[in-house]
């Protein structure tokens, strides 16, 4: 936890986690991107055409067999240096605190983060894609085909500034 | 693990994990869900009408705060029955094996499923929703706004029978 970019402001609250974990994870490879920090990072994976790769760890690329297959990935990956516990918090640039799941923060208490990726090729266990938005290096957690049919809702709406009890 | 539900089947390839986790998770809450085996459980959220609730943990209820501004929701869960490991699966209705990354299916090295769901209403730490499909009391582990412009991709496809290698 890196307090300096990731502290606690002013209305914030904070839950006191468990001393232990009930499941692990392993990390699986890691992500590739042009950004070495989170003021670089932009605000969501569609405010950047970079290509980025996503670096599949060989123990893990057999696991890669048909992904060309897919246009579209979600890829989930571990927001390593994220606040854990933040509940309820004051994103930047809103007029008041939110509450955590009404938010794409990486700060939450399972600070696992995903992203839709259009898939533009394979080299082995290197996937090249479009659509990331985090910091070069965060760990991977996996990678799934993303159907239209069931993670597609185009009629979606968010009051973000709405129901705030 | 329970392998007589979850086991390996001719022609799977399984990675041996490593013996050590590389991050852990909490879980948040559960998902009240009308079914009680995998083999009951809809193939996806969107092939049910069935009205399912997630139950958070009083702990992380102030998380929830604003969560109604949100019209649907991306549900992360842990799968904890599913085989860890399989990198190569032989779905039940495929005509040859594929690549788990190619794949939604529970067993994967990190067993985080997610569903989109529309969001019905709140109690407290109880939001009604539709578009589970997992086994009742399965482990929360996040919830986040859905937002249309970043998540949803109307005209993604996949050739679920393509590009074997």
């Amino acid at each position: 936890m890196s307090t300096d970019e990731f502290g606690i402001r002013p209305g914030e609250e904070m839950a006191s986690l468990p001393a232990t974990f009930d499941a692990g994870l392993h990390f699986i490879g890691r992500l590739r991107t042009p950004w070495r920090s989170r003021s670089e990072c932009p605000k969501n994976g569609l405010q950047t055409d970079a290509l980025c790769t996503v670096e599949v760890d060989a123990a893990y690329v057999p696991g890669l067999r048909n992904v060309m297959g897919c246009f579209h990935l979600i890829v989930l990956y571990w927001m390593d240096r994220a606040t854990r516990g933040l509940l309820v918090q004051q994103p930047r640039h809103a007029d008041g605190p939110r509450g955590t799941f009404s938010l794409r923060s990486p700060a939450r208490p399972n600070p696992i983060a995903l992203s839709v990726v259009e898939l533009l090729g394979r080299e082995g266990g290197v996937l090249r894609v479009r659509g990331l938005d985090c910091i070069d290096g965060t760990p991977l957690l996996d990678i799934k085909p993303y159907y239209a049919t069931t993670d597609s809702r185009p009629e979606a709406q968010v009051d973000r500034a709405g129901a705030p009890s």
